[in-house]
C-alpha cells in the first residue's frame, strides 16, 4: 500500500500501488473534476505532482502541454501512483463564488415549520407520577408528537440536569431536541441545492429569516462523470457503487456545513432542518435511491413526493433527530430544483402566462398559466457549462464571457486574464454575434465560399479556417491566450450549441402549443439559475435560445432553485405549496410527442 | 490477552489478563445466573474450569463444597483468568421448559396488522411515467401509506427483476417489504415476554393465528444482578452501560429467533412484526430508555405509551423494517406486562369483579370492575423465586415444589431428583404446611417452647433446632439431598417470605378498598404467570398470600402476559385495547396510602 495526500486540505488515503490518482481521489472522497468519467478523454482532471516522478512516456493524449508536463501536471485518471504522493488540485472557482447570494427574503410570511418552546415543569412527586415524556408534552401546545425513541433515552438526564427548565424544539409533529435551559434565541436551518456540478449551501436563521452565510463546492460525484447520464450509469452497478455516490455528495455537503459552523460559530447541533433542491437524479442519489430507469426510456423515478428523513440517517450533520427535507419532483427530468424555481419564482401568482427557463446540465422549461402548470424538460446538454465544446470551460478565470465582432474579435474575459477557453455565456454572444456577422449561416454552417467570406472584414476572414474536423472559427490567437495556442470554435461546437437551443426552444413552442397560446401571449420570460445571470438577452433572442419577445419581458432570476429551498426552509406554508405545485403540475415528455421534430428542426435555424 | 471460551455453544472472548470470567461472559454476552451483581455474595455463578488451573488458596466463600471445588468448579465473579480458558456453564433449565403453551388462541377475531397483497402491476411506458412508489401505491387498497426510503432505494430492482409481479406487505401505514412473486402464503410474527429472570419468544403463524413454536432463556441481563434494581443501577451509570443492558437482552432474543427460525425453516426477513412485553423497567431497558428515576421514589418511568420502532433501530433480528411494538405500561412498577394479562384475561369485559394477580419478582395486581380498572405493585421480592431465601433456587430439577407435613415431612422434587433447594411454590406450600402443623405461630415464629414443640410428632420436633441466626426447620436431611447437607428453611426465610405475602395482600386490601367492594363481591381471583401454575391455591389461601375467598374462585391463568402479546400480534383490536386499558387504568401508588401500613402489618399473620 502507498499514499496518496491531496492538497490543501491535506485529505490522505492508502491505496494499492498502480491505483490512479483518480481511483486514490475517489476513495478519499475528494472531489476531482471530470466529465469523461475517468475514460482519459475529457481531460480536465489535471493534478499537480511532483514532476521528477512523472516518466516522460506517460500517455496524456493532447490534453498537457510541454510547459505543464514539465510543472507535474499529470491526468489523475491516467497517473497511476507507485509511492508515497503528494498530489496537488487545480481548483477552479465556482460560478457560485462570483456572486454570492446573501439578500434578506422579505416577501413571504416567516412561519418555519421549527418552532421552540421555553418550558419551565412542574417536578415529579408520589402524587405525580407522570413519566417524563408525558410531562413534557402536556406542557407543549402541539398535542399530537410523535414518540422518539432516541430523544426519550436521555430525558432524565436533561430534566433533572436542567432542574426541569428546558427548551422544546418541536418539527410539525415530532419532537427534535430537548435542550437545558432557554435557548428559543436561537434557530437555524439549510437551504441545499444540490446541482449536477455544483452544491451550494445557505445557512439560515429561522427566526429572523435571513440569509447568514453560504458557501459551495463542486459536486464530488463529478468523479463519477459530468452528467446525470454517468452518474445513473455507475449508480445502476450495483448497491455499493449507489452508496458511493449517496456518501460522497453528503461528505461534500458536510464540509461545507462545517464551514459554515465554524466561521459562524455553531455547532452542528443548532442546525435543525435542512431543506434540499436537485434534479430528480440528484434527490434520487442523495437519498440513496435507485436511479438506473431515470437513464433509459421511459424515464421512471422511484418517487415524486418530498420526502422527510432524519438527518443521522442519512449522515448528514445537522442536528441527528432533525429533519432532511428533499423538495418534492415532477417527472424523471423535472426535479426538485425546477419546483423550487416555481416556488421562487411565484409562477402560480403572478398574472398572465409566464415562462421559466432553468438551464443548466439540463434545461428544464415551465409554462404556467390560466391555472395550469406545464413542465418539460430537455437534453440541453452539458454545452452550455462548457463539455462537448472543444475550448469549453466552466465560468471560471480566464473564461471568455463576452463576444463582440465588428472589424475584428473583442473579447471580455472573466477575472481579466488571458482567455483559455469559453463558457456558456460567451458561446452563446460568440454564435450570436457569428451569426449576426454573416460568420455562419442561417443553417449554422461556418461559411467558406470565396463570395461569403469576401463580405467579411478582413481580419475576420483570416479567422475562418479549415482544420481537420471541418471548418473553425479563431476567437483568440495564441499569441493573446494563456494556452499559448488559438482559442477557436469549431463546426463542431457550433452544432453542439444548435442541437442545445433548438431542443429548448422546441420544448418552449410545444408547451405554448399545449397551453394554446401565441408569442404575444407570454407575458414574461425568467431565467433561473447561475447561467441566466450572466447570458445576454439579445444573444440568447438572436441564437433563438429563446421565443421572440421584447426585450423587456426577459428576466434573469438568479438561482430561484435555492431561493426556493431557502422560502420552504423558512415557511411551512411554502412547503404546502411546493407539494401543490408538484402535484399540479403536467409533465409533457417530448419524446411521446409527434410534433416535436418538427418543432425542433425548426428551431435549429440561426434565422434572423 | 487472554480467550476465553465457553460451553456449550462455544463463545469466545478476548480479554486482558486479571478479568474474571464474569467479565468475560458480560463481554462474550453469555448468560451467567447472578443474583448479587458479582459481590460473591451470592453463589450463583458457579461454573466449571480445568481443576488444574484453580488455586486451592483462592476464597469463594462458602458456595463450593469441597467435590465441588475438586471438580474445577468455581465462582465467574472470583476467578481470574490468567491463561486461555474453557468455562463449563451449568446450564439450569428454566421453568417454562417445563411446559410449552403452543395452543390455538382460538376466542380473537384475527386481523393482525401485518397485511400482504399480491400485486401484478402494468410497466411503465413514455405514456405512463408514474414512479415506481407511486405504481406500487395506487395498486394498495391502503392510500396512506408513509414514504419509506430504505425499501423505496431498492424497489426498481425488485419490480423489474419479478416482471412486476409482486407482494407488498403492509403494517398499518408502513410498508415493510416488496417480495418478488406471490409470497401471500407465509406471514410470520413473534410475541416476546421479556421476564426479568426469564425471556420467552412465541413463534406465530399470522395467518392461521396459531403458535407454531416457542424458545426461552434467562435473561442475560441477569450478570448485572437478579432484580429490576440492581438492573436500573447499573443502566444509571452512564449511556455506554445503558447501552449494555440494551444489547445484552437483545442478543439473547437473537439467539432465540436465530434457534426458531433454524427449527421451522425460516429466515429473519420473514418475521415481520414482533410485540414486546415486560415490566416497565424491561421495557425502557429494551429500548434503551434511561430507567434511572424508576428506581428512588417517585418511580417516574419516562414513557407510558406504547411505542412502535423498526427492528433495525433496535437490532432486533427480524425483517429490517418491521415493526417491534412494546406494549404500553401503566407506571413505573406496573408494566407492559400487566396490560398483557388485562388483555389475556380480558379483565374489563368479565362480569363482576376480577382480582388478577401477577407474582413474578414483583407482584402486579389488577382488580377490574365497575367500569374501572385499578393497578397497585408491591415489592413480592424475589423471595418467590428462591432469591434471599437460604437454599432457594428456581423451579428446576433438584427444587423441592411441594410439601406434605404429616407424622413427618413427605417432599416433590423437581425431576424426581434428590432435593437441593426450594423453588417459590415449594416455600409457599411448606409454610403453609408449617402453619397448618403448628412448626410456626400465627406471627410466623418457629415453635421452641417445650410446650409448643410437645404437640407436634417426634420426628417433627426433631427437625426444629436452633442455628446461627435463629431457630430453622430442616425439610431434607442431608443423607437424603443431592447436597449431601441438610436443606432447611430458616426463621429469616419465613420473614422474608411474611414480607412479601403480607404486600400482596395488603395491596389487593387497599385497592378492594378504594373499589369500595367486600370478600364476597370478588367473583374471581386470576393467577398470572408460570408460578401461578405451581403454586397450590390451598397453600396461598393458608398462609394469606390471597384473600379468604372460596377455593373454586381461584383460578391460574399461565403466562398471561405472553398470551395478551400473542393476541396484540394476531389483532390490532387488541392493540387498540391495550392502549385504552393502559389509559384507563388508575395505578395507586401505595407508598401514599396512610392505610397501607395498617393493612400491611395486618397481612403479616399466618392466622387461619
Amino acid at each position: 500500500m502507498v499514499q496518496v495526500t491531496f492538497l490543501p486540505g491535506k485529505r490522505a488515503i492508502e491505496v494499492s500501488e498502480g491505483s490512479t490518482v483518480m481511483e486514490a481521489a475517489i476513495a478519499a472522497g475528494v472531489p476531482l473534476e471530470s466529465t469523461c468519467g475517468g475514460r482519459g478523454t475529457c481531460g480536465k482532471c489535471k493534478v499537480q505532482v511532483d514532476p521528477t516522478l512523472v516518466d516522460p512516456a506517460l500517455d496524456m493524449g493532447k490534453f498537457l502541454s510541454d510547459s505543464e508536463r514539465k510543472a507535474g501536471w499529470v491526468l489523475a485518471c491516467r497517473y497511476k501512483v507507485a509511492e508515497d504522493l503528494i498530489v496537488n488540485l487545480s481548483e477552479s472557482k465556482d460560478a457560485h463564488q462570483r456572486k454570492t447570494n446573501l439578500s434578506q427574503l422579505e416577501d413571504i410570511d416567516l412561519v418555519p415549520s421549527v418552532k421552540k418552546y421555553e418550558l419551565k415543569l412542574a417536578k415529579p412527586t408520589v402524587h405525580d407520577q407522570t413519566p417524563d415524556w408525558d410531562r413534557l408534552m402536556a406542557a407543549l401546545p402541539s398535542p399530537k408528537i410523535h414518540f422518539n425513541r432516541t430523544l426519550a433515552a436521555g430525558l432524565p438526564q436533561i430534566l433533572h440536569q436542567s432542574n426541569f427548565h428546558v427548551t422544546a424544539v418541536v418539527d410539525g409533529n415530532a419532537l427534535l431536541a430537548v435542550e437545558p435551559g432557554d435557548t428559543t434565541q436561537k434557530s437555524h436551518g439549510l437551504a441545499i441545492d444540490i446541482g449536477t456540478t455544483t452544491t451550494v449551501v445557505y445557512l439560515v436563521d429561522l427566526l429572523q429569516g435571513k440569509i447568514l452565510d453560504s458557501d459551495a463546492l463542486t459536486n464530488p460525484q463529478r468523479v463519477f462523470g459530468a452528467d446525470v447520464i454517468s452518474r445513473i450509469t455507475h449508480a445502476a452497478k450495483g448497491p455499493e457503487q449507489l452508496q458511493q455516490l449517496q456518501t460522497v455528495v453528503v461528505e461534500g455537503l458536510n464540509t461545507i456545513i462545517s464551514r459554515l459552523c465554524k466561521r459562524n460559530d455553531l455547532k452542528q447541533e443548532d442546525i435543525y432542518q435542512a431543506v434540499v433542491v436537485g434534479n430528480t437524479t440528484m434527490s434520487h442519489l442523495f437519498l440513496g435511491i435507485d436511479p438506473t430507469y431515470l437513464a433509459p426510456a421511459p424515464f421512471i423515478p422511484v418517487f415524486r413526493q418530498s420526502v422527510q428523513v432524519k438527518a443521522a440517517e442519512l449522515g448528514l450533520n445537522i442536528l441527528k433527530t432533525g429533519h432532511v427535507v428533499v423538495v418534492p419532483n415532477v417527472a424523471g427530468y423535472v426535479g426538485a430544483d425546477t419546483v423550487g424555481v416555481m416556488i421562487a419564482a411565484k409562477v402560480d401568482q403572478l398574472p398572465g402566462y409566464t415562462l421559466a427557463v432553468d438551464i443548466g446540465t439540463n434545461g428544464e422549461i415551465i409554462l404556467a398559466g390560466g391555472k395550469r402548470i406545464l413542465t418539460c424538460s430537455t437534453a440541453a446538454g452539458p454545452a452550455f457549462e462548457g463539455a462537448e465544446i472543444k475550448y469549453g470551460m466552466r465560468a471560471a478565470d480566464g473564461a471568455i464571457e463576452r463576444v463582440k465582432i465588428t472589424d475584428d474579435v473583442e473579447l471580455a474575459v472573466i477575472g481579466n486574464a488571458k482567455p483559455i477557453g469559453i463558457c456558456g455565456s460567451g458561446l452563446i454572444d460568440a454564435i450570436a454575434q457569428m451569426a449576426e456577422a454573416g460568420v455562419i449561416h442561417e443553417s449554422g454552417r461556418i461559411v467558406n465560399t470565396p463570395e461569403d467570406l469576401a463580405k467579411l472584414p478582413a481580419r475576420i476572414q483570416e479567422r475562418i479556417r479549415k482544420a481537420e474536423g471541418g471548418f473553425e472559427f479563431v476567437l483568440a490567437w495564441g499569441k493573446d491566450t494563456g494556452l499559448k495556442e488559438d482559442v477557436v470554435l469549431t463546426q463542431k461546437d457550433i452544432r453542439e450549441l444548435q442541437l442545445a437551443k433548438g431542443a429548448i426552444l422546441a420544448g418552449i413552442k410545444i408547451l405554448m402549443k399545449e397551453m394554446g397560446i401565441g408569442l404575444e401571449q407570454l407575458d414574461r420570460v425568467l431565467l433561473a439559475g447561475a447561467f441566466g445571470n450572466y447570458i445576454s438577452k439579445e444573444a440568447a433572442l438572436r441564437i433563438g435560445l429563446l421565443p421572440d419577445v421584447p426585450l423587456e419581458k426577459i428576466r434573469a432570476i438568479g438561482n430561484a432553485a435555492g431561493d426556493g429551498a431557502k422560502m420552504i426552509l423558512l415557511s411551512k406554508e411554502e412547503r404546502k405549496r411546493a407539494a401543490l405545485l408538484a402535484e399540479l403540475a403536467e409533465h409533457l415528455e417530448l419524446s411521446t410527442r409527434s410534433d416535436f421534430q418538427e418543432e425542433f428542426i425548426e428551431a435549429l435555424s440561426f434565422e434572423k
